[in-house]
């Protein structure tokens, strides 16, 4: 049975694993004050060009929203963010359940606009009931979104150019960060994302990890006592060294990139192969979900010799389905599915 | 350096290292619907002969004790536990962040006690003005306790007797538990806590894995839609695979109880080796958390050698230090550190 | 300077005044356990035709709201409501504060539809993710609506029959509920509301008291010890005799409808008189609240002698003012004010 | 049947419900921000001697300590308080619901002392675990206390000094404060309190209010929007009126204090009374609680003609009640009690 069903089904690069096994006897400190964590934060800092970046590795992405939203956010003040955010739908309401609502923007495959962000902001700040209603208190973009699309540099500099005027923090949800990052058509570097963003997160379980995500506070943001806010939410791994040595792994020798690039060539031949069959995609994806239309027989039969991602019907007779690579995808693999189309 | 500082401060046992790399590129689905939770969920059952059991993977201590707590409690009540009790000193306020209050009763090195629970239970309910109270509404033990103390059988039957005539749930913190199960002074068993408990936890981290621990619901108890509760806790891992293949693996060939002897082992020669060169212990513990009590001088310049936890200062010219052994511990280590006394 | 800016601008009715005077040295237990509240439960009991119904008088509309919301619903679930609700948008995001998601619908003049609902909960259900999203754990309406609009009975039937048929409680915020029961133009009772709804609420606060909602739990289902509930939510009245003397007077001799039905006719001359010196009206509204489009020159101009609700701007000429009667208006301001028209 | 069982067993001060009737219809803004709420702002902040300070109406005890123990903290911090403060004991759980942990004191009838709260800070920062425990973030002390005791002057001088040293604020809750500042054994007054407090609350419902507490910052230190926090805390009023009338006439010509000392007198000659006859006091309160010790027959007898309140039972054969005074407290029913024993 091939899968595309998404890009956490294996489990983490080898080179990561190799080096839990090197390290594992090592007596290290706890909570994250290992050796392997300061490494992998430095290397994390050299990563975006930003030498006074504050780092702090948690297990996963909704833990990772959840947290510094709940972080940054006073009581009154709510994320503003896409209708289809990852933070709007499909993370249980952490984020209301830490007391916060989402505010939601309207979207465009995935992306917000700053044009509307800033009418948001401004009509917020010019009702007269404003205090009577929830304060926007930062905004939330996911790179790349939900639906695989990306922010041009010149749309981060718009947004963040909206956020700072409301003096407001600017957070990226980089869940998938390494793919984005590593996609053809971009101009978007993670020293761009540093200097655009207040917040964001670098995205280890979707890309090689076996659990991990890099949060960097790129503006000497980090909350005060941010380790005791971090337990306090349950997320403080005692073995904070299986998030060093991950990061510190990824980040040696460009692995990150590296491993990333080769879910974008998987997709590539992916598109390509579903160009040349006549296969309509959703939407144009430059990263590595590829949403593409199928009839509903088709759909039917390919369920059967390959797991894919169920999207949505856009009318009674097709099916969308997201077919995602990842760093562990093989190129045999992709050709066998385009065999069967 | 030798270090006697926690239970920790290793990584994982080689097996469970082992086993993430056979199974590290197969396909499996996210969020603990795999094949390794699977098995490692029905190796728990058996191994607590409670085939009903309900097993849900979690990452620590904290998190599965704040998870736990807040799912089983009405908004209205707290949870009765030790005054020295982990949920009561260590997590940050992990329970109040929560919504809960953590209603102390008195400790005997770290335990408590059914009469003065039950006391505590009557005296709330007969108190006139409990609707403007904290109603008790579960009851927390940990065992071993924080002071490596251990509750009996027959104390552990008299606790689950008052709860059931309160009707309150039993819970019981195992993070340590193979090393309670492990003492030669113990007629616990994984069976008799199944029996007794409500609810409780085997832990993984401090007992061989990477982190993790099992959650299991021995009473047909599992709150409803346990899994969106813990995904808003934000503690549901993507690769639920690197907890279930951790636990499918402790639970295959009894090795958790095998790791957690040696400890036991370890620590019964650390305890011999400070009975014959005159150290007093703190207290008796029968597990792998010993207590001595140090001359300050001593204690400084063992410092140099071997990483010690500090404990408290008994009188000005002492300093109890814990020292624990673990799954990982070395005998050569051991002697090594005996004959620096 | 005449006002029809809300319909909280005075004190409170006369009557009621007179008998908080007159019961003013009596000596009442604390905590609602008087008599004034009992004899009010029984009055609206009787008014509900609802024997079983349980009361619980609270001081404000948001606070109810958000006592009621969170007590009803489980952690991981949310609270469906118009996109218009005054739960989603005027009340700073007490309910996310308290843990729960407002999932919005789509809203006609601020109602939302039977089919609408039941195509969301369905929908919901059948999201193979559903594990990740927020659960729709009740349905929120106001009755009349924030733009002054109301269900009909057959309305109100379907929405009850729809949250019948998920299980889920059905809940009206009342806030304005006497200007509703009154109303012309309207075949909803109070025994009907009594009837059709889960819990609802009667306003006090807007229809002739200082401060008060009355709390109705029509099915047997006021959730267990709710005063501890509204204890830790800050809500517990010490002297609770000032909710029940208000409430017990409202419900003698019909007070509560008398005061509304006057509102309904002093809107009804103002509806009349605007549409006979030819102003449009933004929506149509049988209650009493009314919304006008004006010129905005004349809207600058009227301001200067009259209080009024500012609502939008339709486009760059107009404004959509509201204009709110109560039982405190006096026929001679609504025609001092038709007469600046 | 005569009532000595709580200081709000009666409705309001006669010259409050005269202040309503005359101002009821007068159209005012709503939310507090009516002339009447800034009349008894200015008045408050005379009586304080302090021009800068901001306030805020609440409607009870409860709800005042909640929000502002919750504004004033972050969220990994804790209040301390005596243990048998009424935030620890009496609040159900309010505290911990909103997020924050009450770091318990040891209590002197009621009073915590300013070298046990040194200690317990610098015990906290010293401790290398503390991000794994709750911070100490403010102080909170009620004068009078629970048990009728007043803090003097130089006390709450010292406490003030050990809280500015930790940079936390000192929180005084005055739900009985009319009653300390008339007491005769007393040389703190408001213009003290404001002084060494950064924040306070003058209790209204139990000094005769309908209900209302006056929350004063003195440091220029209220959280910013507070407004928005009071609404999400579901506590803002519609009709703040309501509140600023009750204010700004218990702070015309005195009435504060004036009824205060009425209920000193009172407790004067009931203590005097119950000296005279031999009877024991529980403990020695300058305020309007007095406890005395009654055998049981006595109070069993007693009970029928005058109600108590319970306080405890300090041997088998004796019991402690409360006997409070009030605003409304005639002194012909303290002779009729004096007469009975």
């Amino acid at each position: 049975m091939l899968s595309f069903e998404s890009d956490y089904v294996e489990g983490a690069h080898e080179r990561i694993l190799q080096r839990l096994i090197e390290t594992n006897l090592e007596q290290l400190s706890g909570y994250g004050q290992d050796c392997y964590c300061a490494r992998a934060k430095e290397k994390i800092r050299q990563a975006c060009e930003c030498p006074g970046a504050e780092i702090f590795f948690l297990t996963g992405g909704t833990q990772t929203n959840m947290i510094t939203i709940d972080a940054l956010l006073k009581s009154y003040e709510g994320v503003a963010a896409a209708k289809t955010g990852h933070v709007s739908t499909h993370e249980a309401g952490a984020v209301e359940f830490h007391g916060h609502k989402v505010l939601e923007l309207p979207e465009h495959q995935g992306k917000i606009c700053a044009k509307e962000l800033e009418a948001f902001l401004k009509s917020f700040w010019q009702d007269e009931n404003h205090e009577h209603m929830v304060f926007p208190g930062m905004v939330y973009i996911s790179h790349p979104t939900e639906y695989g699309t990306l922010y041009s540099r010149e749309e981060l500099k718009e947004l963040s150019s909206v956020c700072r005027s409301y003096e407001i923090p600017l957070y990226l949800d980089g869940a998938r960060l390494g793919y984005g990052l590593m996609s053809r058509d971009t101009d978007v570097t993670l020293p761009v994302i540093a200097e655009y963003c207040d917040v964001f997160y670098i995205g280890g379980t979707k890309v090689g990890a076996l659990c991990g995500e890099a949060l960097v506070f790129t503006k000497d943001n980090m909350p005060g006592h941010f380790t005791a806010v971090v337990k306090q939410h349950g997320a403080l791994l005692a073995k904070g060294r299986l998030l060093g040595i991950q990061f510190d792994t990824l980040f040696t020798d460009g692995l990150y990139f590296e491993i990333s690039r080769h879910a974008i060539e998987m997709a590539g031949i992916l598109k390509e192969g579903l160009d040349k069959k006549g296969y309509r995609r959703y939407l144009e994806s430059p990263t590595n979900q590829q949403f593409v239309i199928l009839e509903n027989e088709k759909y039917q039969a390919l369920k059967k010799e390959a797991a894919m991602g169920f999207w949505e019907k856009p009318d009674p007779g097709h099916t969308v389905v997201r077919l995602a690579t990842s760093w562990a995808t093989r190129r045999e693999d992709v050709e066998a599915f385009l065999a069967l189309l």
